[in-house]
């Protein structure tokens, strides 16, 4: 169990460290990032010489963000950002068990840390960790503002989805008045699709079958439409979600071909246990996101699913 | 011209009053709504009689603000909100020209009213009505903030586009915090689509047409094309917002066939200034989204468009 911190303990603690390695998860998204180049570019200007470890490269899209490379050396000190379990760090595991500090939204956390900042309201790490270096008393750069308004927007799907709160919004006005290029943020996250992406949704769209009086709907995916669209593995990113962004669907199913002859089946749903279903075939998630691997015919998965989620709706 | 006045001044007015009618718009969105059936209910808690008046049916996906029908009355006084020329108001141009009040956030402003609160760096009429009604001394119910917040959001998409400011994240927040239904709203605009509207983006898709490089993109939309979509006045909301969304492009043009062979035309952009193409062509509005109507061949007005694009760009 760890020590329960708030946020000026977190900053004391933080203040107190000569060097630091900053961990975040595997696959990192905006949130990891964003937290991450924050706290280093905070721990920096107090004279702290930081690093960040990320056990996957951080993904081209965040360059503005982590360009510029990391000083080499072997910290003394470990803390992390938004990362719920120390197996989430992959090879960076060990440094992770019985770090410092632990920064984190997830209800999950499994206390890891010797001391730990955890507030599961937060729609976003960058959210909690605003009033972190305030606290350490480093002025809001823009650079600062930008890397945290990254992981408070695309945790919350740019304050749409229902994690986002009054705290969030207030979070998004301090950073935007302290420079925060949010412009930039939302260009390359939420404005603008690829062409290829567009040619891929467009195939999807046009795959949807509807069942269940409209309740569920039937997206599916093949190799050959992804080559056809020429979609990256970056424009597959919330392909999943299409279905269920129907009116009247409660259920969005996605079948995907995967190599050799594996479906990949995705559920979402705010209605049915999507993690329930899905273990009924093997495979597991969250409540509102689930999944699972399979081979055989896409049209006798989808007989199984419907006859399961029939029983549910 | 119209005698300025600020939130305070907007206030003592609209508290002097008796009665009122609301204009707004003819072909309403979310922020000329929320706008009129926020400041109704304020109105109303003030004893001071009110009805909305707007020359198009109120869309159906605003009946959690528009429900229960409104008073038949003839008011002796009218505000407009929202409202940037009189001719806007349709059948009520001549109730709008001299009214008592404007609150608008249209740099186009005509300043048709005798008084006029008027600020172009408000995201929303939305977010510049709330400290209107904040200084009537009526308190913000949930019902105010949920209308409020459909302003703030809609003429945001989700705070996402460009005029999102600082103050537009305070105004989210206190609204959210005084009740506001975020939920439903972003569930009703942002969440799902409507088969109808899915139907109408695939053939707008599927008509666009890239120039300048991909800079351009010109999108189409028919009457043919809404008849078979089965698109409903809701359903076409934010719809010009496509043409805009694929990556590369920097003006997205709209050209949308109205009634009696008029051509309505609608430019996006971050690059160009929109409203001063747009008057070019006898239309205005704000800097990244303005528009205008004409009549003529479409092939023609596309040819005239993209002339006065490609100098600009």
């Amino acid at each position: 169990m760890s020590r329960r911190v708030d946020a000026a303990g977190a900053a004391e603690l933080l203040r107190g460290l000569k060097e630091v390695g900053v961990l975040i998860h595997r696959r990192p998204d905006g949130d990891a990032v964003g937290s991450a180049f924050a706290l280093r570019q905070a721990l920096g200007a107090l004279g702290i010489r930081c690093r960040v470890l990320c056990p996957d490269p951080i993904p081209e899209k965040f360059s503005f963000l982590a360009g510029g490379g990391e000083e080499e050396f072997q910290p003394l000190c470990y803390v992390a950002v938004d990362l719920a379990s120390a197996g989430m760090a992959g090879e960076f595991e060990q440094r992770a068990k019985g770090c410092l500090l632990c920064v984190d939204h997830h209800l999950s956390n499994e206390q890891y840390a010797e001391n730990l900042l955890l507030d599961p309201q937060a729609a976003s790490c960058c959210e909690l960790l605003l009033p972190v270096i305030k606290a350490m008393g480093v002025p809001l750069t823009p650079f600062i503002a930008t890397a945290l308004y990254t992981g408070a927007a695309t945790d919350t799907g740019c304050f749409l989805f229902r994690n986002t709160t009054a705290a969030t919004h207030l979070a998004a006005a301090e950073l935007m008045a302290a420079g925060a290029d949010a412009a930039l943020v939302n260009q390359r996250f939420f404005e603008q699709k690829s062409r290829s992406r567009l040619a891929l949704e467009l195939m999807v769209y046009e795959s949807l079958e509807f069942y269940l009086g409209g309740r569920v709907a039937v997206a599916t995916i093949t190799e050959d439409m992804i080559k056809r669209s020429g979609a990256t593995a970056g424009d597959l990113e919330g392909i999943n979600g299409l279905a269920r962004g129907i009116e009247g669907v409660e259920v969005g199913v996605t079948l995907r071909e995967g190599p050799g002859g594996v479906c990949r089946a995705s559920l979402r749903s705010n209605r049915v246990d999507s993690s329930a279903v899905c273990r009924v075939f093997g495979g597991g998630g969250h409540q509102g996101a689930a999944g699972f691997e399979c081979t055989g015919e896409f049209a006798d998965i989808k007989a199984l699913l419907l006859r399961e989620l029939e029983k549910r709706l």
